[in-house]
């Protein structure tokens, strides 16, 4: 950390920063110039973060300039991870691609979505029971009954699926037959369900706020990982800008920035990013080439009548488009298209080899 | 609703559209250009706002221009509504003042805040016992401990307080003490946080998230309304701008434009927008002239030392002129300073009247 | 400046930035710690400023702790400036009402609307003869022929006016007539705009950029004054922001970081940021709470023939609540309405005095 | 257009905006509902526009529902156009390279600047001459100096090249020697020099403002286009938004948007962007992934000494990954590399074709 003084900050001042900092065992190092004084702090971060210098007389400001998380951060960690959802690898050297409806609404609609989704080649299946809603007048999700619904489907085709949850008291359920948990954008910090998902075990999904920094969601992927489960995938799914002609702006810079700073996989959510189907495939296609290490793309029999998201879904005549555009820019990209393992059967799903 | 149809549209697409409005008992108007036909829906909102006219052919744009929120709206309850915190008004005739610490660190330093906000008029105190934090590390709250703590001094001194819950599970607690529960810009779209809130009968102080517009706010009001809790106090605290120099930037606009929409109070937090002293009296004059119905403040005996947001506190020096400033500029507003009732006695706290 | 280092950073490295540093005349301290070295640059920063450290070997970041301007600054020029338009001032011991049309339309129009800005009190005119348009279809001003209407009118009340010059050709042009030169928020970063309108002599009033960070604001008068024309005022008009339901976000705090930076007034201007007449009141009475040192604010006799930004004009009705609550909140603000002033007279116009 | 009334407007109050509006030659369609009423206005939007329909009595919002602009849309052009630039095309068919320094600093390392561009298969040189700078204390560019230089080795290396004019006095000089005039991003809203660049004749490359929405960006291509001059380049290059670890966010969503509203090429620029060489040829990746015509580059021979954004070039160790990035991902576009056309030869410069 730096501490910049003010230009009349005096003597006393300056070494009342350097007491407290050398009482938690860390060094400081004084730059004094004619018209400005500034501090270096050294040491360990976790020290002084707390540490309210802000507030000391003579501070002007205080420049935080290394990483505030650990578990996550590339710095402990060197090589990427990859995170196993089921029999299916998320990671540096493939593409994966998640595929299934917005929300679950009947059995058959879901087994319609999800049969399109594993025929475009997804190896993880998505769907939404749980639906966290602007509106409490809105379709909320048929729960636990939707939780089931999916499970049904995922076990029949034989591919893991990832479910959002919203809220702690449901983490247990959910957890019980999700492959893989998901944490939504407005939940980014929600940091009771963040420990509860840790803790549950499973793999952990964890879309950026709508208007969260790229460092506060890493930090939020840290508390998952402060739980002991490094499991955590990172997903980048749009940001609030003033931009109306679409939903929100998919921030594809995220990708490679998120994977200069952590060892976890990244991945692109371009249907809830752009907000319009025609957008879909384009952003899909961005997200690959940028580097993201997987695709989660909503899928629907008939959006005409879907009660969730229904203009940004993709439909039946868009998944050989589909298919065929991952496996063109993974290979592009010089990744292959994730497949599900023989080494992580049905039995063992659930385990994950961060390596 | 307007419907716009895409210049190539068919007579089809456009019957297609009319028919399944009148199927949910609306009116569609058609006007037809001859680049150019709109479709004018009249109705209740809520039969089409889940319809999903988006993925219809030849719909190019769906635009709402009714509000999507009723209990909270202004249309059914024309009169501004005074919501009222144990024996303290919160309502367009009055500006009251609500401060304490952040965080609740140890009893001195909270008798010590909250003596220091009395002696500036507040008549409500606030106090942070749940914390929710960036950073897995940083200082979490002392919570059932600070929240007995904060009891202990309201009671002492005679004030209601108001507190964060931070997550579902927390909620019964919480409410069994204090006078209202607060809910946090990070939370204002945890929907399951906002339903127990409002379940649990207290009033409910809404602050606005980093980055919600205010329909988004005032939806997530509806939500605690519908539980049969009309006793929610919408707080500005401040929007994620990309301007660097302020923490955030109070957007004092959304006061009025928030009033004109629904008949809740509406107050300004100008601690944690501006997130540094010098900004906080300067933001608290803005506040209540552009007519907010109170601000919330934060005080701190000794910033230096304290464990959350020590920089943006107001300390001892402030009082007079917090003191001052409230009066001076409640009184250029043509409203009086918020004072406690005696008609609501201690004993008859947590009631509350919208009238 | 500091510089920090990359974990992996070499002593030659971090040798290499000392020794650039030392032969442009700075002092470099380095702070060497376990994991991350951290370089303080103290000395004139405009010799650092340029020199592209970013791209020197081991270099993760450069940040900069002091202020990129001199001549604006407040470091140089401790008092605040009074800037005089004609016989009227601008500063920081009164609050000036600046009040007219948004656009020339007819000589009655700007005659009707001027007289109702002087009865409410104004002591500068304004009015648009230039006008930027999104839209190349859209009314454009009538140019030479508005100035001369402007001109006249502002004769024939004894007020000084300012009007917005939008391309450098035209700057001798208005210069010959205008009291003040307007530079507005799409020309903010028009340099060669700047340079010449700083030439002219005349005070300046500096719109601030629909997304300017302070900084960048502060550097555009910086601009200005480097032509040797102190006489800048700053004038915050709002900065797009993500909420669809105000024109544009009225950034109150900008007002005091502003006058703690810099030396120069600063106003605001209520009707472009809110964009509805309803929001203009509220905004006017933010605007001098936060301390600004006066208002900018469209009048129209008939808004709904307006050519240009008619929604958001003041009408007749509310010249008698705008001069109420000019004065009222000045009042509360310690601060009197300006008044033009006898020692001023109409042939020393011009004359400006930074005292 | 969409005239939303009031819930209390008369049937006098929608009259008035009917009558208005046939006067004008319109037709206005009234949708009566029991609580709102809305006017659907069918016509040549031109009419309606300027009309200032908000300010008529009982009207709550105006919304506009038709595109504003003309001769860049595709609705008059359905065909996507090529602009060529001397020899070499920018269009819907192929991905174009565009690469050279940001600044001419000498004629040495302007030379070695472009043959490492045309190495990497770029065939359109770039290079500022005139640069518009935050400070005016930075670099300004060599102005004729550094014009002369890149004609020269434009000449040499015989490749066309594009340099941003900055104010309407150097449009003529500029015009005289350039392929191709730049308007950057803060002069997006220049509308004087848009006119002056447009009548120049020569074809325009149009950068996005950092705030501006696609709409603004679109309505300044319209201003050239109103000249008469349709050989427009639109240029997404990053827009401002909270996050603070990229320069700009590049917002790949408004390519294909921008293409599915004009018939204009549509590239990106990586560099100004991102802000940090890393994330350029990510950014590259992902910009003709999702469908850009073209790329723009910065690249330095030695970025160390670089007067100008020297942290975000390329530099010669990453010329060969370029060329090869540009082909292999042009190729899973299912597009060529532009190559200059022998059609197209030195002497005939200049011409375009707006197929």
């Amino acid at each position: 950390m730096v501490v910049v003084m003010r230009s009349g900050a005096t003597d006393t001042d300056v070494d009342k920063v350097v007491k407290a900092i050398s009482e938690v065992g860390g060094d400081a190092f004084v730059s004094r110039g004619k018209h400005q004084t500034i501090v270096g702090l050294v040491g360990d971060l976790t020290q002084f973060a707390e540490m309210p210098l802000h507030a000391f007389p003579g501070v002007e400001d205080v420049i935080r300039v290394s990483k505030p998380y650990k578990l996550v951060s590339n710095d402990a960690h060197p090589r990427p991870s990859t995170v196993w959802v089921g029999n299916s690898p998320i990671g540096r050297e493939t593409v994966t691609l998640i595929a299934g409806p917005c929300a679950v609404e009947t059995e058959q609609q879901t087994i319609d979505a999800c049969v399109m989704a594993k025929d475009a080649g997804a190896t993880i299946l998505r769907g939404g029971a749980y639906k966290p809603r602007t509106s409490p007048y809105a379709f909320q999700g048929l729960g636990e009954q939707g939780l089931d619904i999916l499970h049904g489907v995922s076990r029949d085709l034989g591919l893991p699926f990832v479910t959002e949850v919203v809220t702690p008291a449901d983490v247990e359920t959910v957890a019980a037959k999700a492959d893989m948990l998901q944490v939504g954008a407005r939940n980014m910090q929600n940091f009771q369900l963040l420990k509860e998902v840790g803790m549950a075990g499973k793999p952990v999904l964890l879309k950026r706020g709508l208007t969260a920094t790229i460092d506060e969601w890493i930090m939020a992927a840290e508390y998952i990982a402060h739980t002991g489960n490094l499991q955590v995938v990172l997903c980048e799914r749009g940001i609030r800008t003033y931009e109306p002609m679409t939903r929100n702006t998919l921030d594809v810079s995220a990708v490679p920035v998120a994977q200069s700073l952590t060892h976890l996989p990244v991945i692109i959510d371009p249907s809830h990013s752009g907000g319009k189907r025609e957008l879909v495939m384009p952003l899909i296609r961005a997200g690959i080439a940028v580097g993201a290490d997987g695709i989660i793309v909503d899928v629907h029999p008939r959006p005409e009548v879907a009660l969730c998201d229904g203009p940004q879904a993709l439909i039946k005549d868009d998944m050989l488009s589909l298919r065929d555009t991952v496996v063109r820019y993974a290979d592009a990209a010089g990744r292959s298209v994730a497949a599900p393992s023989i080494d992580h059967t049905v039995g063992a799903w659930g385990r994950s080899a961060t390596s």
